[in-house]
């Protein structure tokens, strides 16, 4: 299986990190609340964030006491600005999540944000994390709703068209660049791979844009239409 | 607060029973393989049905063992048709779910098929629920998915638009005759609503048309482009 690393774009990078610096997309304003609300206290906890990106998110868990924090990702561009973070709780795999390799019960806590929709075989990636994870421990990610992978291209001036909401599989996207491969399921898919594989759900969002930050950044009303996450927290059985 | 008994409007019931007679809705194809799917061996158990209609459902919990079966449907004209089922353990109630009075504790199943939609306050409802079911006592439910209920004029020729998604609360829309009330809320609300009810969440389905079913009847080829529904089961903690 070709797993698709599309960070490591020049194109595509280049448009990320606009992205990210300007703060236009979802990720404050919606994603980091949402998964923010559903973390535990992570004093002592060893953590694995899956999509780990620039690392942001894994130095914030060291600083707030993590014990240890594993940052994963494909992306050698991603990894190259995440090792500036300097600190001894820290470290870093290339990978995809699929391929990492963790002692069996060695882990309290995986986080991932927005990198599931990329993941083919949720089933085998749920069984994957729930070996790492120690008795309770517990899984919070966030990925793009299934409303939007289903026919990512259904922006209307008026609203989101829904299509083929029950053809599970393969969606090719544009996003800075041509051909960003995603993979659609259902809602109920994902409720019952996590079942599947050992996990019990405690929470499931749908997180909206506040009525402040649509009015600070009218280009999330679009959101307010329908569903861009959803953001899951399971406990391991 | 008022509701809404449409199912006593004459012009209602007539196209409701004419549609239920050619079996050209939702219920054989989607909802009742979903539901029976959930629900438990219901011999010797007690079973409440949540808008019971016409109450071929409570016949065939009583035919399968069931040691009490209840009835409760808000509409006389319904409840005229259930009469006719002359069986020891069935009896029926007229009210709407939300003012009926059980003891505590005296249900172990309640059920209903597509009348949450119809219920205002679902945090009232299910903790109301709760109280009738005995330990591990099981609700398993259908509705209107919330991506339905959220634009319910949202059909096009190519799928479905998807609007307000967030904006909760009453919808009125036209099915058989006018101003028929349905009320709007997220999946994540109604996940939630359960989770402060007392109750743990089993499973979570969103049943699509078979495509043998689509086959038969080419209307439901609409129901392979969006959810059509959600059902849940969900045992009291």
């Amino acid at each position: 299986m070709t797993r698709q690393n599309i960070y490591d774009d020049a194109e595509f990078f280049e448009g990320y990190e606009r992205l990210r610096s300007e703060d236009s997309g979802l990720n404050s304003a919606i994603d980091q609340p949402a998964l923010t609300s559903l973390l535990p206290d992570v004093t002592g906890l060893r953590v694995v964030d899956l999509g780990c990106g620039f690392g942001t998110s894994c130095r914030d868990f060291a600083l707030a006491g993590a014990s240890s924090v594993v940052g994963v990702d494909p992306s050698e561009r991603m990894l190259e600005v995440a090792r500036r973070i300097d600190l001894p709780a820290v470290t870093f795999i290339r990978g995809f999540a699929e391929d990492v390799a963790l002692p069996t019960g060695s882990v309290d806590l995986v986080v991932s944000s927005l990198a599931f929709h990329y993941v083919e075989d949720l089933d085998a990636l749920f069984t994957h994390i729930r070996t790492w994870l120690a008795q309770s421990g517990v899984l919070v990610f966030s990925m793009e709703h299934p409303v939007i992978t289903a026919s990512p291209d259904g922006r209307l001036t008026s609203g989101w068209l829904v299509r083929d909401y029950f053809s599970r599989g393969r969606r090719d996207t544009s996003w800075f660049v041509n051909g960003v491969n995603k993979y659609h399921r259902t809602v109920s898919d994902v409720v019952a791979a996590l079942a599947r594989a050992g996990f019990v759900l405690d929470a499931l969002l749908e997180p909206e844009p506040s009525r402040e930050a649509v009015t600070d950044q009218p280009s999330l009303a679009l959101h307010l239409d329908r569903p861009a996450l959803l953001v899951i927290k399971a406990t391991a059985r």
